[in-house]
């Protein structure tokens, strides 16, 4: 079984938002932000399998703070776990101010990619190992994720999902 | 306190896949249909709440299928909940056969809107009365999806998302 | 002969007018309008005729009202009349006011497309019933429109034209 | 009164087809055309008028010929007639032919341009005198279509409508 | 040999620039005018050698002048002289006064073009014969550029560039 | 003075190859491709010079390889040198094959950008202080660049171009 570093799926889209891409109140239109995450999963997801990958779904994207005309935006995204054919890839957003070059984070998401072959069918990819405390904690996390949206499919029981159920009983 | 019944806020945007809107195996690049969901969301959380609205989150979307170029696709939006100043709006997306005109669903997703007034502070919104059994049914899923969304964001312990964890403590 | 009421190809698609689609004086771009109306049209058509459908004319557009950016546009095309192979398709555009939720009509326009098979030879397609009063005008007019549309083409002699002829030797 | 030939305002955008301004049987989508082809007249309604121009209506486009992907495309405008502060503008579309550069029209179309003043309101601008054969044609015809929309807008009575009445009693 | 003139290849698009094609200054953003004036230089390109023909290199492309939203931009390009397959592109970017029509240069560039055959490979094309005193500037300037190009690829030795070499002597 | 290294503006593009930004034959648009570098260029000279700037040339880009649709495409801008306001950027595009990751060089160009203040006039911006031996050997011809430009342009005499002076005269 192979295994990979998050950091080899690294892929980051640097970019300026130009008036064109704005909604009217003059900040990066949402829906073209989440087109733009779509495209550096996607491009993180085909680095770590090597295979051909579609989008299965998008689990969260959380929009914090607006994105002003004129800002220089940087997506970062790396798979953050695999299942079999199914990766989870992690997606931050951050802008930077031009003066002070401090950045800010402005978003993050999770899309899921699945990896198949050239007739459609999926495919075995390699496996995820963390180096870092974060990658760690998203690769942990991915786990719960995925049960979560098993049982949301009705695909999985409740008490099946051993990870989620621990979660609720502890407390 | 005002209540709306979700049909007030239906959306539809039917549009056709044009080459331009595809990726490289021919189908409707997911970015591309992501940004029209998030379209068709805005003006759903609008109509319902006669307010500015900003995109807050995307909570699920699911890929079921591709969607080949030329299709006639139908995204239907409608708020599923309202809470304060947020609203969950349910999205649906279907393509349909040309020459048996049958509808094959192919995505649907959860977004999170929330309405604000002109200085872009969070304002009030009507109430969803649900009407039919499928809203019902979105209704009250939208209580868990919030908690677990509070939840994962670090806003509130496990043991007080009641909703949540009914549903592991049955299982 | 089939025979289908136009309701069943009624094609509605409602979008937000953004910053990138205006013109220097914020206000929707015409050319966009024009493309949008095109896409409805098309939809219409396809339903209508359940065939590969392509743009013939475009028959009249009169931009009643400048769309400002930020408005809710909704496109609404209906066939209002079949000829063996052609279809007249009336599309209405309004814009709603975000607080009141009043429709005002800013534009309409009439296309007409073709229904043509794989090798692209036009196909006979069903004909259209009329159903509500503004229907019944729409398909009356179709046939004036369509006599004018062949003497401008020089495909029609004036005196054949038996339903303008009535118009003006009334007068 | 100023006086101006129709070639003073003449306007023309030379363009090649790629693959993102298509349509699904591999031709130029008609929606990019017809938004091609306004942004041609409105150039052309500024040229002759030197004012703030927004299109009033489209009064015909004839699509004659498919325009496949890669073609190299050429539309070229000029105001065919002025009324107090409105202009016709006749717009012809070619594509031409790689090896042997030969011509083919594949389209044309009549806009109507109104010319404001920085307030919005109509302005009066110069006359059209035509110089060639063609231009006398478009322009002699153009108080017929004007007659024609007037008509069928319900802003002039038939018997008012000389030239329309001439043309049928004449048959 | 076939000999033509740059005016049989001259192309020239016009347009406005809309607010979806600035960037955050409220100009023409950059970007988008190189990739216009590559399609205006593909156009020329190919109807000087009527055969398809692939961007080989920009020479140099100077911004003199911001063009502001609303802009009539008039893109002219012609070839100026022809190597073998290889075909240098002269490109000049003017806008227009509105009320004055007055011109003003803002930009202008030289593009290399190659020929190619339906299997890609290069092909001879016609040579140039410039006629304007202007047309003869670049077209002897086009053998300087073509020998430094050379040079700063590493495929020519400075020695044997004697057009340049002859321009660094004199001095 | 202030003195910056080059990796300090580091700038990342990373996109895939859609449809609808081929050329008729299915590779990347050659001007896409341009304004692609034209935004990582200008968000390079932003990081090194923390200022509004604005593109005022391109001094060279070569097409050495074709960018097929699909391809994952990766652009890397750094600041090579910079001159009391203006700043030359080089950047390098590269694809990588999908099953191999192997990284092929396809592209490279040199932009210029000048910083100015919120009035428009240039102003002063830090030194370069190459690292590598590719950042030395680009920042060295950034001065024979810089010559052959002003001399193109009429604002030098040959002679006063030491630079470039010295390498033909060693010839």
């Amino acid at each position: 079984m192979i295994v990979k570093a998050p950091k080899e799926s690294l892929t980051v889209i640097t970019d300026i938002v130009l008036p064109g891409e704005t909604n009217p109140l003059g900040n990066l239109f949402g829906g073209e932000l989440l087109a733009r995450m779509d495209r550096a999963c996607s491009i993180a997801a085909r680095r770590h399998s090597r295979r051909i990958v579609v989008t299965a779904s998008v689990n969260h994207v959380a929009f914090n703070k607006a994105v002003p005309v004129g800002s220089v935006v940087t997506i970062e995204a790396k798979v953050s776990r695999a299942f079999k054919s199914y990766m989870e890839i992690y997606v931050d957003v951050w802008i930077e101010d031009r003066e002070s070059q401090h950045r800010t984070k402005v978003n993050e998401g999770i899309y899921t990619f699945v990896a198949v072959d050239e007739t459609g069918n999926p495919v075995q990819i390699p496996q995820i190992k963390p180096e870092t405390e974060l990658e760690q904690i998203r690769y942990d996390g991915a786990l719960r994720r995925k049960q979560l949206s098993l049982i949301l499919a009705g695909k999985m029981e409740p008490n099946e999902a051993t990870e989620l159920k621990a979660l609720f009983s502890e407390s």
